[in-house]
């Protein structure tokens, strides 16, 4: 299998989290996608994802399997014993939905405010998901709002129960995780009063599969272009 | 089971198809959500889902599933022979491709469109997830014209394959026709040379599951009030 990414990015990080916990990173080979020279933008990439993001895992046979959920789908299932993605019909429903409350409510609206609502990556790298307009810096600094303001959400959440699908360590708390690393890194942190989120957060990073994804050099290299929320 | 939802509504016209296609139409009690009357914006409603949209669902003993993603994961796989999400590894994660790609590059885009880009149900019923700014009305007619992009893609790949995962109908078709629903209905149809998205278009609607959902009454009930994207 290959994967094309790129070390220190916040969705790629969620992919490396999984394959430390299934044990597969000697299955994986890693291409760098180099995101500054537009790469993902490319026709070449473009042909294998369409959303022109990463990452993008590709089988032996040529199969190309983007979005991170999917490839999650796929490699927890490999050994039949899926770990992160539930077994029963009831876990398999709680985490996908955990999943798409963490992506919408945190990771994409974090990933938006950094291409929109501060300088980002530049202009040029926005995702093309999100068409460039006038309004566009405005947007993006609410998305950013929007994300803080969902921190209290998961707070309460894991004020009730460990895992963000309940009992079990799962898909789900990978997003959410690298969702928060990623809002760290554009200047939105978790505030102080939102003690279980952080209880949380501190008992992920200590799992083995996460500890020694965690310890990469952050995007962008300079903190001082991002924009903080006021 | 009880589904709290809106005949008529894209995203429940997405679950009320695979709850035909399992066979489970008996199994289900459905809630009646008034939209117009902001019924989804409300503490109760909000405690079940808070993203404040339908289609939920509720279990027996209470637990809430949100997210039409993770409603058919648990209905496909109660009986221990999902037909709509996959078996093998490779078939699940080129589901779970495509149905993200059908999410963000049609459903969502269309969605926004209808309540940015229009009238829609008016400036209070928009979706929590996207505050309300002064540029809302250019980002949703942006996001109309991205779904309209789209077609072309879904077009060129469906002149290759049967469905959208491959060979056999599966959940990513249900989110892309419920979504070329909502395009149809608020005045965003499919350009008349993509005729390939056009064949998969009428053979899915002859199905059984889904030529009994979709005689119904679409929103908005005045198409007048919708613009369409020039």
């Amino acid at each position: 299998m290959r994967i094309y990414d790129r070390e220190a990015a916040p969705h790629p990080a969620r992919i490396r989290i999984v394959l430390a916990e299934k044990g597969l990173d000697d299955a994986v080979e890693f291409v760098s996608v180099d995101l500054m020279a537009a790469a993902q933008k490319q026709p070449d990439f473009l042909a294998m994802n369409p959303i022109g993001k990463i990452p993008v895992l590709q089988l032996e046979d040529g199969t190309i399997i983007s979005e991170s959920t999917a490839i999650t789908e796929y490699l927890d299932n490999l050994d039949d014993n899926p770990i992160l993605t539930g077994t029963t019909p009831r876990e398999k429903g709680l985490i996908h939905m955990m999943q798409r409350r963490a992506e919408m409510m945190m990771i994409d609206a974090i990933d938006d405010y950094f291409h929109y609502g501060t300088p980002g990556l530049g202009a040029a790298l926005r995702p093309w998901r999100m068409p460039d307009w006038s309004g566009a810096q405005e947007w993006g600094q609410r998305r950013g709002a929007y994300a803080v303001a969902n921190m209290t959400y998961f707070n309460d959440l894991l004020a009730k129960q460990p895992f963000l699908a309940g009992d079990r360590f799962s898909l789900p708390d990978i997003t959410l995780f690298c969702g928060l690393m990623f809002a760290d890194i554009v200047g939105l942190p978790i505030a102080a009063e939102l003690t279980a989120l952080h209880a949380w957060r501190n008992q992920v990073a200590e799992r083995p599969a996460v500890k020694n994804r965690t310890g990469q050099t952050p995007l962008p290299e300079d903190p001082a272009r991002v924009n903080v929320v006021p």
